[in-house]
């Protein structure tokens, strides 16, 4: 059982050199201060993290992490257990939200099979791990050893790797897996000390009847699961094979200077878990979109993060943060491509 | 005087059997229903307007409309005068915020100037107008004649009919002229009975005091200009130049069936303006970014408008509508792209 070294050791922090710069740039070009609002923020952070004058993400590596929950056996989702495998083939023929979108950003995409119930052939651009088929069913016992916690977070970290030695300017992780709204809820309950009715919500398409249902099986594996708060234990009780996957490349991409675009509930509650292990992580994060999961509200507070987004989407798949995406390119264009009063010889405010 | 045929005639209304059409197909894509959120909403729209089961924006025109303000003289802008013609060289330039998205998103721009107090010299990308060395001050007397609003509503026009010979998608307006965030409160003011100290803003960087003082030089304005609500008469007396030329092209791109995605605080203005004159208009509209400019609530509420961001943007010239011009295009591509249950063989909810 080894965890990965982003795992143990402190990430490195951005740099507040080229932060200060890139400050003092916002503060000299065309418009007025302030007002091109959170897109500055943006800027100035990629400036920081990418130690440069001139950050960019147009390099963008995507990687969806898939995983079946035994969770399941409780009957907490809209939708069939099979479906995981079957939107693993849909990725691949690009038929599924992330693959349009990947190929409309011009992003690579890379989908790893952590473990599903149904096998999943071999497909062209799918990492096929199989830690195991499906985690057990969390409401009863740990949804995974501790064996396989470090596996699935090596997995998430070698994606991390691979980006970091393709170039990539900015990391989006994503998710797929039927059942993994409970177990992500879950896993938020026991950081933050929050009640499963709070955090349950209607997921995949639940209605009032089945998000109780939900909250009452999470309230057993809480009361199964008791009050550690130790990061690895939580993961391997409460977790995914994809949830401790998407945490172990967060960790990875933060330790290898790479800015992450954090996606919606699933992702939020992995980058939770990838802040209480190393603190300065949070210093990568960008946050794209508020989900139309209610529990996203308590997990985003806890983070300190204000997503840019907040359309009412929650497909998961890493979509929304695809959609965010462009803000960043945005954000980024207007930073190294506007003039300065004094460049353009246009009067500033105190003119 | 004659005012543009779009002034006067009701515009079409979008397609109500491409909107079915576009609903049936969001329903059967492969994710949860509703689960894309509001970008569901937006291809559904713009499927209705092009009348097309594939909506695209790629080819995007940017209109920017600039002109200057009598009521400057009253001292309500935190910028010099001279500085709108000084933006208008910065935008042929490439520097400014409107030019660099323009190019970031390879659309069209197009800049008009309708009158400024500095002549502006001949420049490659700029139609000079110059229907008046700006407006008179709104604060004593009617801002424009009925002559020089028929003017620039013409001149609006005129761009509408460019995006529309250019097989424009989706057009885009934008504003500049220092002092038109009080024409603009002015305006709505006097269009939804509101108050000045309501809506007076900071615009390009007031104090409070400035803030308050601009309420009042708004409050002398209506004084004068009485109770009259009649969208011609409201626009001569408390209009610019390039609030009026926006109103005719917002109407222009209409009656054309080109549908518009609206910037901020001023450009939702001479939407206002445009939908008191032709409610139908409303049908062609998306919302872009909810301002920083206080006032521009009270306006989305009036136009019933949940714009798509809400960043603390308030630079003006379009440039919020060209942030969020990547979302409409995402959801196009997803619209367009994603795969079908059936055709990907994935398990539907009720399976």
């Amino acid at each position: 059982m080894t965890l990965p070294a982003s795992w143990t050791h402190t990430p490195p922090c951005p740099s507040e050199h080229y932060r200060q710069r890139a400050l003092e740039r916002q503060a000299v070009l065309t418009k007025p201060p302030g007002s091109l609002g959170r897109l500055e923020e943006v800027a100035v952070s990629l400036a920081a993290q990418q130690g440069t004058d001139q950050p960019a993400v147009d390099q963008v590596h995507i990687g969806v992490f898939a995983g079946d929950h035994g969770v399941c056996a409780e009957g907490i989702s809209a939708f069939p257990q099979q479906v995981t495998a079957q939107m693993i083939t849909n990725f691949t023929h690009g038929g599924a939200a992330i693959s349009v979108m990947a190929s409309h950003l011009d992003a690579t995409l890379e989908v790893v099979n952590l473990g599903t119930v149904t096998p999943v052939p071999d497909l062209h651009g799918v990492n096929n791990l199989q830690i195991a088929p499906g985690t057990a069913n969390l409401a009863v016992e740990p949804a995974m050893t501790k064996h396989q916690v470090c596996e699935a977070l090596r997995a998430g970290d070698n994606v991390a790797d691979q980006a970091a030695n393709a170039g990539a300017q900015l990391f989006i992780g994503g998710d797929m897996g039927i059942g993994n709204t409970t177990s992500a809820a879950a896993l938020a309950c026991a950081l933050l000390a929050a009640s499963p009715a709070e955090l349950a919500g209607p997921g995949t398409g639940l209605d009032a009847h089945g998000v109780s249902h939900k909250a009452d099986v999470i309230g057993r594996a809480l009361v199964r699961h008791g009050d550690n708060r130790e990061p690895l234990t939580v993961l391997a009780s409460l977790g995914g094979l994809e949830i401790a996957a998407l945490t172990g490349a967060i960790l990875g991409c933060a330790a290898r200077g790479i800015p992450v675009l954090v996606d919606g509930f699933i992702v939020s509650v992995a980058a939770l878990v990838a802040v209480r292990q190393q603190p300065v992580v949070r210093e990568w994060l960008h946050f794209s979109h508020r989900s139309g999961e209610p529990g996203h509200r308590r997990v985003l507070d806890a983070l300190e993060a204000h997503p840019l987004l907040d359309l009412g989407m929650r497909l998961g798949e890493g979509s929304g943060a695809a959609i965010a995406l462009p803000l960043l390119r945005s954000a980024c264009a207007l930073h190294n491509g506007m003039a300065s009063f004094a460049d353009a010889g246009v009067s500033n405010k105190e003119a």
